[in-house]
């Protein structure tokens, strides 16, 4: 039984795919057969890992050979951070090398929790099932007071917003437990006056032995979902907040750092591994990625593939996919085109510079949701909407 | 009082490197002055980033600038997995950008914990003062029961070396305390019998909520240092283990997924700053990078650099350099004409692969340190030891 690590290496520096497989099949598991001695080796053998073939590809950087490896899943502990160590740690340092896929096979992938709301459950959580929900980002949230915080909070969520993300930046650990509290009550206002249910994505931050009391404290004070920086925080942090069953609120995945890992087509990781396979694997019910729209950071092809891994046949539930970054109310026909009824519309000065303030430009997103997913065009809709018309003044390109 | 982080980009993609850097320094804290209230913008100033400057560089890789912006430190709490986060997150998913440097104000430094033994503390542990010490890589422990394990350390410490490293990619977690009583027992053997301190530094893994506890279990159980493979878990968790009082041994920081990190002139971290100034910062008393020999990963001038982020003056003791990959006897004088005497000479196959054996591979080793220590040459040395004699033979280029 064995995990498949796919390889990609530039052409020219892999004259011979075979030797270079057995290479790593060899050097990122038991050394080499020489530096065993003979009565050890059978008992080695079944930790080696086993090359199992490579094929060349063409991609804009040039050309590149694909090649997989085999580890044997008793290498390592279910843990993805263990698992990256195994198959890449060393690896990472040896010249031209990208980790672009892993694949489990599904009696080892039962050990990992996979989200447990994931789109299904966050719908069912929002009672929101015919539209893709909206996200608003948090900005400016700097040296506020929990009541000043709450104002800003209650602004975004007036306007029609299902979820609101923290920003990621702002730390603020003195006074979180206060300012979730003082949300809370807008969150319990909206329900009993307008019944209407949001989620308010908590930034999760601490020093590694406090991490989980805080994400259980964030979780009694109020907060119903959490928002975490895997890659700053590694990825077993996630999956060990995903299997605890006190931190019973959805896992929002910020891919913060993730630009390092992904950008470069030699080197680090490919961008659905390291955003879609293992955040959904380590339980992200959520999750946030670069859009390919607006100020472009991730090429159209790679972000769909993310959202393919976050909610393509899997032993996990599919995680929400959010793309985000230069989202704007005249996109959403776009988006829901790429990604299908099954995607938050992610936006923050989509949102906070809509001309007419924030609450008006959380309108502009709903009114032009709901008006798409009714089969009208965002022009037939702005008759109707100043709030959408004036975001598509303002945003007109 | 501001952190500063030095930023590189292409020159082909900064035209404009002040509205680039002060883009940053609002993008990266405040958001923009346009996105808040007249009314809310004084309370806010003091969370802005500063741009500071620019300066153009020639690397290989082309013309590139550096931009430095300024953070004010009451953005984040005293934590580099959140710096991090505050400084790069976003912005290393905005196209071609390298975080090359932090600096901190000394204030900001104090907060952090630094080597708790660094050079000095560790040569009195090995009571070893007049030359570079000797580290050995475990090879091959997959599937060994601690007895078997034990007599491949014992064959390893019986040649000379100082220390001995885990395989980083063996987590073995049900054997693992065992096989350090084991291994205990031989280190306590070599004090007895030889009044030779050895530290066996115990690779480190575990879940997150159950790491701390691991570590303190092994130093208990007699670890006398700890591997922890600090980019997998993050930064976080190696400032906690330095901090922990219980947790009392040397802790060794591995570099596994560092080429991830470091390897693109366009994306990522400088090597320096992730394998350098950081790992000093959070407290690892030895650091493992790779060597700018044999089967080069890194250039050698970023290869001193680290060496001088590790040593150079700093509020924090220095830290070990060891620097990895390649290394046989052959190559001592010019591992300490580089690095000097405090510096870790580590081998793998340098060790295991001598022709006689792996006890042998450490006395060629130990015979070359001591001899290039006391001003002899290689050869001369080889003339009264077989073991360096038939290293030098079997790595001769």
């Amino acid at each position: 039984m064995k995990v498949i690590a796919t390889y990609q290496v530039p052409a020219r520096a892999c004259p011979d795919p075979k030797k270079k497989g057995e290479g790593i099949a060899l050097g990122m598991t038991i050394g080499s057969w020489s530096g065993i001695p003979t009565s050890r080796q059978a008992k080695q053998a079944k930790y080696a890992g086993e090359y199992l073939g490579a094929e060349a590809v063409e991609l804009p950087a040039g050309p590149f050979v694909r090649l997989q490896v085999g580890y044997p899943v008793s290498n390592f502990p279910p843990r993805i951070s263990e698992i990256l160590v195994a198959v890449f740690g060393k690896l990472s340092m040896d010249g031209e090398i990208k980790l672009v896929d892993l694949s489990f096979p599904d009696e080892f992938s039962r050990w990992f929790p996979g989200p447990r709301y994931g789109i299904e459950g966050v719908r069912k959580k929002l009672t929101l099932f015919h539209r893709p929900p909206i996200m608003s980002i948090f900005k400016c949230g700097f040296g506020l007071n929990p009541e000043e915080f709450s104002e800003l909070f209650k602004e975004q969520t007036a306007g029609g917003v299902d979820l609101v993300k923290d920003d990621e930046i702002v730390f603020d650990e003195e006074e979180r437990i206060e300012r979730v509290k003082y949300c809370r009550k807008v969150m319990d206002d909206l329900l009993v006056r307008e019944n209407r249910q949001v989620l308010y994505a908590v930034n999760l931050s601490g020093s590694p032995g406090s991490l989980f009391q805080t994400a259980r404290q964030l979780v009694d004070a109020g907060a119903n979902a959490l928002l975490v920086n895997v890659l700053a925080y590694g990825f077993n942090v996630l999956q060990e907040l995903a299997s605890d069953t006190k931190i019973n609120v959805p896992l929002v995945a910020h891919p913060a750092l993730a630009g390092a890992f992904y950008s470069s087509p030699f080197h680090g990781f490919s961008s659905p591994l390291i955003m879609g396979t293992l955040m959904r694997m380590a339980g992200a019910d959520l999750t946030l990625f670069p859009s390919p729209y607006g100020n472009v950071s991730i090429p159209r092809n790679e972000a769909l593939e993310i959202g393919d891994k976050l909610r393509g046949t899997s032993l996990y539930r599919p995680s929400f996919p959010a793309p985000s970054a230069g989202i704007h109310p005249g996109m959403i026909p776009k988006i829901i085109e790429d990604f299908g009824n099954d995607v938050v519309i992610n936006a923050g000065g989509g949102i906070h510079s809509h001309p007419d303030g924030t609450e008006k430009g959380a309108r502009a997103f709903l009114d032009a949701i709901e008006g798409i997913c009714e089969g009208n065009s965002l022009e037939e809709i702005a008759k109707n909407s100043p709030p959408l018309k004036n975001a598509l003044a303002r945003w007109a390109t």
